[in-house]
This record gives C-alpha cells, structure tokens and sequence, in this order.
C-alpha cells in the first residue's frame, strides 16, 4: 500500500500517522521528493481501511499495490481447486454442464425435463424454487414444494442439483440441495455469504451486474473466510452502455479469475444473453476462453414457461448443442463430467 | 404492450396466441403490414411476462408502452406523498436533513453528534449499526449493541433515527427504528422488500449502484403492494466509466422520479462523492434539481472513523454546509423540517 | 509515478531499467520490502508512457501519482481563466447562456430565434451548420450555407456566434464563427484539436459520451499545449447503463474540473436530457453547481425542427426559463452577460 | 416504427400528423384503445426522424421496429461478403491474421517483424504511421515517413499492409494502403466516413469504446451509401465499470453482427486487454464464437516499443500463438490467409 502525503504536511501530524502504521506491525518505506512525498507499506496490509487512512488531514492519495483478498488469491493457493459433489468434480481439467429450467413448475415438467438433460450429457439439474423477479406481479416461484419437486427429480434421475438461495434463513431447508447458488443481485449479501461460510456446501456465486471482478473475489472471500472452501465462480453477463442485447458476457472475466484465483469459473450463456440463439455461440467462447463449465437453461414448453422463456432452449436443441459442445470439451483436453 | 410478429408467422399460432392474451381480459389491435403485423394490447398489462410473450414461436419482439408500476406511479397518484415520522414531514414541499456518521462506534460519539448537527438543523441522525462491508475483514458494525446506542442518542436529543436494515430477520430488532433504510446492495432482496411491506414504518430505499429508475420504482412497488405506502426514494450515486470519483450522482433521477411517481427523493451526497469536498457542491445541485432532503455523513473525528472517514465531514464542516443549505432550502420555497 | 518491481526481478535488469529512468533527469526513491520493491520517479514524469514501462519484464505495475495534464492544471495556473468574447466573459463569476436551434435551417429562423433569444437574456447565439448525424439518412446540416445564415444573423442582432466544426480542413470556413465548438464525438479528433491549438478563438470542447474527466482534460491540452489558451468545457451528459433517459448529466464533472482546472466550464442540458421537461431542473442544477454557463437549444417551431426536436425549447418557453435562471444566477452572486 | 399518443390527443393535430406521414408513402396501421392510442407505420421508416416525431405535441413516445441501416443489413444481403485484398479473404468462412507493431518506428524493425509474423502465418502487416494519443507530450507516429516504411515492408515481404487514417485529407497518401482501418475514436468522424465512401479500398471499421452495435452498423451504412461495400468490423473491447482490465472485449459482439449484417468481423484482442497474458484467451474465445480474423499486436522488442509495448506479443510468442490459433481454425472448418 502507498500513502501519498500532502504537499506541506505539518511533520508532527505525518510522524504519528507512521507510529500508527508500526504499530500494526507494517514496516515503511519513506520516500521524499521535491514536490511530492510517500511511503510505502510493506506486510499484512488487507485489514487496512483505506477510507481511514485517507480521511487524515496529511494524506492526499492512497494506493494498494497488493490484492485484498487472500484464501481466494492464488498466491496463497498455487493450485486449482477442485469442487467435487456426489462424484462430478468441477476445476482443473473437469468440465461440468449445469441444465435445467429457471423455475420449477410441476413434477411431470421436472422429471422430464431431468430425465433429457442428463441423457444429453448435462451432470447436474438447476431449476428455481424461489425466484428474485424485479416485478412483485410476477411468478415468485413454487418455494418450498419447488424445493421438493427438485428432489424428487434428483431420486428419479440421480442428477445432483442446484438452486438458489434468497436468504440466510433458509438453510435448513436447502439441506438436500448438492450446490446452492447465490444468485446476482445477492453477490453482495454480507449476511447470506457469512452464514454460507459457515455451511460445508459447494456455493455457485455468481457476479452482480456490475460488479467488478475484485468485488466477486472479496464476495467469495466472505464464504472462504468462513470456513467453506467450496466456491465456484459464475460469470452471467454484465451492464453496460449496449442495449441490443441484455448483458455483455464479460469473456475476460475467465482468463482473469483464473489467473487471481484457484476457484474454478462457470458461465451461464442463458442469462447473458436473454435470448436462445446466441448460446452456441457464447458456450463455444466459454469452453474456448478456458470455464469449468456451463450452466444452461433448458425447459419443456418455453413458450409456456413462467419465468424467462426467450432465452429458454427446448430438450432437442439443447441435445443438438450438447453434442457440438462435447467435441469442444474434447478437444480442449477437458474431462466432461455425467 | 405491442407484439410484433415473425414474418410468415403460421395463422393457427397466431391465433391462439391472441385467444390466450383475450383470456386475460385484454382488448387486441390488430394491425396487418406488408412486411410486419404487430398488435396492441390495451388493459392491466402489468401482469403480462415479456420473456413468456417473447419465447413464442411467432413473436419477433414485445414493447411495454405503459410502466410495470402501478402503486408507485404519479397517473394513479397524483398528488405528491408526504412522509411524516415524529412530527418531521418529507416531500411536498417538506425539506428535511438527515445527518450523523456512516457507523456507529460509541456512547460519546453518538451523543456529541447527535446535538451538533440537530444544532446545525438536522431532522433525522443516522448511523450504521449493521455495515455492509466489501471485505470479511473491516469493521462490521457494532450490530444490535449500536441499535442501542442510537436510540439513547434519540432519547437524549429527540432526533428519530434512520439506520440500515440487512435481513428481514432483524425486524423485531428495528422496533425503535424511526425510518428503515434498505441499502444499495439490498434494492433488490425481494424477501426483504416484501417484509417490509408488512410493516408499518417508513423505509428509504436506496438506489442500487447499477440499478435503472425502472428497477428503483419496482423495487418500491415490492413495499406498497405490501401494504406500506411510506417509501421515499435516494439517490446515491452510479456506477460508470469514470474513474476519478467514487459514483456519478445521477442527477437526472430526481426529475424523472418526480414525474414518475408521487413518492419523496432524497440525496446522498457523502456516498456519491467520496470525498469532503464536493458533498457542498452535490448538495447544492440536489436542492436546485428538486430533491426532498438530503442524507449527509457527518463524523465527530473522521480521520479515526471506522468506516467511511475521507468522506465524512466532522462537526463545524457540517455546520458551515448548513447555514449555506438553508438560505437555499428558503431560496427554493421549500419548508425545512427539524 | 510509482513503478512496482515483480517479484525475484534479476537486478541488472532493474538496474538497467533505474538507468534510463536518471537519463529522463528523473529522481528516483527505491524501496525494498520483503516481498515488494518498489520505486517512485519524481520530476516531469507527464512525458513518461506508462505502457512502454508496463511493458518492462521486470514490472509488474505502474501508477501515475501527477496529473498528466499541465497546462490545463490548476496546479500551475491557480487563477480562474476568463474567456472573453465580443465583450461577453465567461468564467471566474460571469455566466453566459448560448442559446439557439440544433440545426440552422433559414434565414427567417434564425432571424427570428436570434431576436427572441437575445431579448430572453442569452448572451450567444448557436446552431449548426454542419450536423453530425447518426444515419446517413437524416438531415446533414446546410453546411457553408449554414455558415452565412449564422453570421446573418449575427449581424442582425450583434449575438456572437457558437458553431460546431466536423475537421480540421473548415477553419477558413470558421473566420467569422466567435467560439468554435468540438461536438462529443470529436473530444479525440487528435488532429482537430492539434490545429485549434493553433488558432485564435476559443473553443468549446464538449466531453465525449463515455470520456473520462481526465481524458477531457488531455484533449483540452492538445490545444493548450498548441498555444491557444481559450478553451471553455461543456458537460453534457454521459453514456450509462440507464435507459430511460439519453444521457446521464454527469453534475460532479463540475466541481471536479473546477477543481483540477482553470478553464471555465458549461453544461448543456438539452442533449443530456433528449426531451424539454427536464431542462428547467438540470439547468437550476448546474448553476447551483458552479457552472459558468450554459447552452440551450431553442427552435422556433419544435416539432417541425430538422434535427433534435423533441429536446428544443420553443421561444416563449426559454424566455420563462430565463426568467427562472436569471433569479438564480443572482442568487449564486454571479453577473450575467448579454 | 409505432407512434403512441398522448391521452386525450387533439383530434385536428392527429389528423395532420397522420397526413404527413401519408404524403411520406408510409401506410398507417391505427389502433385506438382505452388509455392510449397508437399507429404503426409501414414503409421505409430508415428516413424517418425519431426525434421530430417525438417533438410534435401530441405523440407520447415513438418506437423503431425495423432496423435504422439497410445496405449493412442482412436481410437486404442475405449472403455473407468477402472481402478479397491481395488474393486473401476475408468472410465467409476465410479467416485471416492481420499482425505487427502498434507504431510503425524504423525500417529495420519493421522488416524483421514483417518477415517474422509472415512466417507465423499472419495474412496481413499492421503498424501505425499516425497514432491518435490520449497526451499530446506522447510519441504521435512517423507520419508519411511510416508509410513509407510499410509500403518497403510489403514490398519486401508480399504482405499487404493495413494502417490507420485520421482524416479525410490524408486519402491521397492511403494510395498504397490496402486497408485503411478507422480507429475507435473515429467511429462516428462522418465526414471521414463519407470520404471513405467514395474510395476503393477495403475498410476496417473499429467499434469506438462506447458505441452500441446499431450506432457500428449505422457507421458501415455511411460507407455503404457512399458506394463502397467493402467494409470489415472489428470489435476491440468496450469501456465499463470494470476496472481490472483496460477494455472488455464484447465476445456477443460477433454473433449479433453476424446475425444483423453480412459484413466479415474481426477481433482485436491486443487493445482489449491491454496486457499480453489474456490475448490467447481471448484469441481462441473469438475464434470460436465466429469471427472471421484476428489483429494482434506483435513487436519485435515490447519494453523499447514507442507505443502500447505492454500489450504487444514478442515474435516468439505469437508464433507459439499462432500454432495455437491454427488448430482452432482447423477445427472450426475455416480456411486460413496467408
């Protein structure tokens, strides 16, 4: 971290801003010059509030030279990790495909809607119990019997499954869920990430809107911090200036998060895109730019879908694109998991 | 709402999705082009899912002409809403003041703020007991310890307090709460927003870094389809391209929200700025553009704050931005409340 | 400007490197931590390309500390700059309002919006001649045409002319324009600005769409550093993610350009807005900003407008408006030209 | 295009609105409801001005259904362009590398690159004689003398040359050019743009940092409708929120233009990221999503290079790129240039 100071700095004032510094054990390096003066921070400098340091009177500027996360920074973890979940692993070589509808909506609907993914080759089945709608008149989900639907259709087919969370109150009842996913707008739910960090479930955070990456990475160091290692990044597109399509799937959000972090990386083309006939081409750029895995969205009537039916494949073209995609995982060297 | 079709589209299909829409009550305008046919649909469109609409086979693309608000918007309400809490009103032509430090840290503190800035013409003291907090490892807040210490600072001064709320679990905790706030992050908890719906105290709802009016305006419909008519609007700032400040103060929110709805906007300068020195010069545009108030992050000793210090003005700051916001507050015919 | 060293980085490299640093007649501050070296470089560093640094095999970051702009820096001109024009000033307490139709369609409107502009208190008289438009479809502007319509009108009324120029071939053409203005999309036009900088009048420089406060400033720079001192700002909206409106008003570029520079600076509310409503309240905001100035669009009759209508005010509603500015521009102890 | 009207809407000034639009051999589709009536348009709406039709009293907000451009769009072009410079392809499943430094800088360098990158199996030699710089106190090119040195540098290897035109004065010096790319910043330089028109040459039209697709395709259109049809998009990144990385390469860029226009795209990866570590990342991702080229910046010494030496591959590494990039093309059944 760099402390700028002020031009004219009252000396009294800037040495007992360093004696604070020492005092939490960081050495400093000083550094004067004509016009401008500052020092360096040299040691544990990820508990330093830089609001704090900035709102001293002799303090002009702050910079942190080192990343303020830790159990998620692959400096601290050289190796990928892996997230294994009822034999289907994620990270370091295992590609997995998440599919399913965005909200349950009957037995029969999840049942078949299983039974094809998992013939198509997907390793796990998503659907929505509970659903974050901006519109209070719209479909809220099925919530606890969706929940039930959802293991119902894991017994029958045997797919693990993944759904999302909405509130640290309802862990109790996620307690059969295989990975639960904290969706965007809850990326940076402090409450929800401490109590995640206390579980011992694989968590799917996927980025807010705009959120920057470091602020994903600070979000997955809540539940890491807490003692749960089992986080899998997800990047579904983000806000910007474009209006033609919904979100920008942030393609460098892969090479980046693999490179800070030993996390794996999915992608979910659906909610990028908001339409179906770009998810071919933005599941190939996927596997190409290096994820984990994807998560698709798959129904069995779109049109007559509750929620997000526009960007919704059917069971046959989510078998077509499953067999493009397989021969990608392939020749990528990937290890397609299901 | 306007459908537009596929060319070519099968009559059969078209049919029976204009049976479907008729079903719902809705009147149909059929109209027939050379190369496009389109049709409107005239009644409660609120309800209608877009994404369902537009994952029909015939549909090229849908329109929403009238806003998906009902309760929030100014054509079912057109007079403007006054929140009233302990005797200090809030729109309509009431200005009121809300001032104090981002967190609350101690007794004395809460005390000697407290009395400054009712001195300096302050309505309302806030001060965070629950913080949301990008990393695991700066300070969180003094949680239900500094709940207290607020409502020993209300009773010693009679200021109502404002504080942020983090989960629908902590409601009970809040009972002495005067105005619940919802934070950025927090605009879209859907769970949240409904529960507060069922109470019976004013909420500010905060403005998300990335969230359109639209967003903000369904976000407060959440509350009012609950039962609560008491939201007032803040913005607080957007997340953009610009790197030089902390947020863009969206300045152009408080006309359109006006127009849009009948609900109060206020202004938070101190987290939109980041800094001391442009909150005088945000303030002052604030009260120009038509805001109801103004929220202001006043600290007795920033540069030892514990969250937020470069952006806190300390006491005698805040006096000085007082005498100058009130001859404006006057300027603008407005009445101000403390 | 801070170079940070990679870790293990072989020392006749870093030498190598500090070596060309002392040839710049650098100074150079190093320091040695455990696990990061890092140095400052003091002196005129604004020649310094940092990616050329970046590209170094031994660094690892670099960070500017000094501003890159000189000329324009308050830092070396703490003196508010006034611009003088035809015996208008603008800048330093005195405010200007420019005032006229998008586009310059004939002689008998521009006569005529120049009569009644002047006579509501606008100081200059705008409108263009050549129009950068979108779609080669639309409405280009009269071009020199225009030109002559404008200094028609100027001669009929005594109001300076403000006109927007597309390259750098039309300055012949620009020898009776008394403020030339560089339109958003050409805040980069390098070689625009480098032959502005060489010539005598002053030039408006709008902020591009999605231009950083700092890149505006480097663009004022170019004709600065070309020896022409007279260049005004112009904030007028920025590209967000928001899409209920056109552009977001960027209000804090004002106290920050206030702030970093010297140069005056003006807010157009009209294209920031794209409608009329929200022109009344913008307006109050930036001069309760601190604007110098402001440029507003005003047609004699909107809807039949060849460019921009649904933004222009007709002529009684800017004489009202005026009405309303003229109140406020007092109130701020500011001396209104015209 | 639909018109929606304002409640209560004089029936006069319906009447000579839809008269206007009747004398424009538009035919009018007009659906009348309860809260609010509307009409479609029917026709050529391309010439249409959204914003007079908006600035007319009685219309409450219009909507474009069809597209703004029409010679860049696919439906009026349903096959695929190539364009063919110098024997090689672009389009159409002919994909090409265009490669070399960011600034042309000396002869020497740019026939060891030239050889190099030719021998890696790039199409084409990039290398910029005029550099449009954020700082004027940057290096600014070798102007007509660096295109001298390219056209030697062709001469000396066969590879055509492609290089970046400021200004519509410079087409004379072009002549030996064999495609001359617009920069981001010039996207929307419309007098250039029609110049390129009426030229015969090949363009490479960048997007700018902030441009929506539909503004990309409207600025192909003014070189369409000059005359010239051959026109190559290049996607380089957008500017967000995001700050970690400089750009953020819009992967969903390449399927909506392909989907909406003819025309080939191509990707530059260098100026998206910014860095050399994430260009293979995004290489292969472009790759796979359909584009139809790469331009990647390769330098023969990046610490000394004049400009953008931090994203700038050495020769070894884009050879190993390339042998990378070329089972990709394989595997996506395109045919590499070169």
């Amino acid at each position: 971290m760099i402390v700028i100071l002020k031009e004219n700095a009252p000396k009294e004032q800037v040495k007992a801003l360093l004696a604070e510094f020492e005092a939490q054990n960081l050495t400093i390096h000083y550094s004067k010059g004509e016009r401008s003066t500052l020092f360096g921070l040299v040691g544990d400098t990820a508990h330093i509030d830089m609001e704090k340091v900035l709102a001293n009177d002799v303090v002009a500027d702050v910079r942190r030279i080192s990343e303020p996360y830790k159990a998620a920074n692959r400096r601290m973890h050289p190796e990928d990790t892996i997230v294994e979940v009822c034999g289907r692993k994620i990270g370091a070589g295992y590609f997995s495909v998440i599919a399913g509808p965005c909200s349950v909506e009957s037995q029969s609907q999840m049942e078949m809607v299983a039974e094809s993914v998992k013939a198509s080759g997907a390793a796990f089945l998503r659907g929505g119990a509970f659903k974050p709608r901006t519109s209070p008149y719209s479909f809220q989900g099925l919530e606890v019997e969706g929940l039930k639907l959802l293991s119902a259709a894991k017994k029958a087919t045997g797919l693990p499954i993944v759904t999302e969370i909405m509130s640290e109150n309802q862990l109790d009842e996620f307690e059969d869920v295989d990975i639960i996913q904290v969706g965007a707008r809850n990326m940076q739910n402090f409450r929800l990430l401490k109590e995640l960090g206390h579980c011992r479930k694989p968590i799917l955070l996927k980025r807010g809107l705009a959120n920057t990456i470091e602020e994903l990475l600070m979000s997955a160091e809540y539940i890491l911090a807490g003692g749960n290692s089992q986080v899998i990044f997800c990047e579904r597109g983000i806000r910007t200036f474009e209006t033609c399509i919904r979100n920008n799937l942030d393609i460098s959000a892969i090479p980046v998060l693999k490179r800070q972090s030993h996390l794996p990386v999915i992608v979910d083309p659906s909610h990028a895109a908001g339409n179906t006939w770009m998810i071919q081409s933005l599941s190939r750029a996927a596997i190409a730019a290096g994820a984990d895995g994807l998560m698709i969205e798959v129904h069995n009537n779109p049109p007559a879908a509750l929620c997000d039916g526009a960007q919704s494949l059917d069971m046959p073209q989510f078998a077509a694109l499953m067999t493009d995609l397989k021969r990608r995982v392939e020749f990528e060297g990937l290890e397609l998991q299901g």
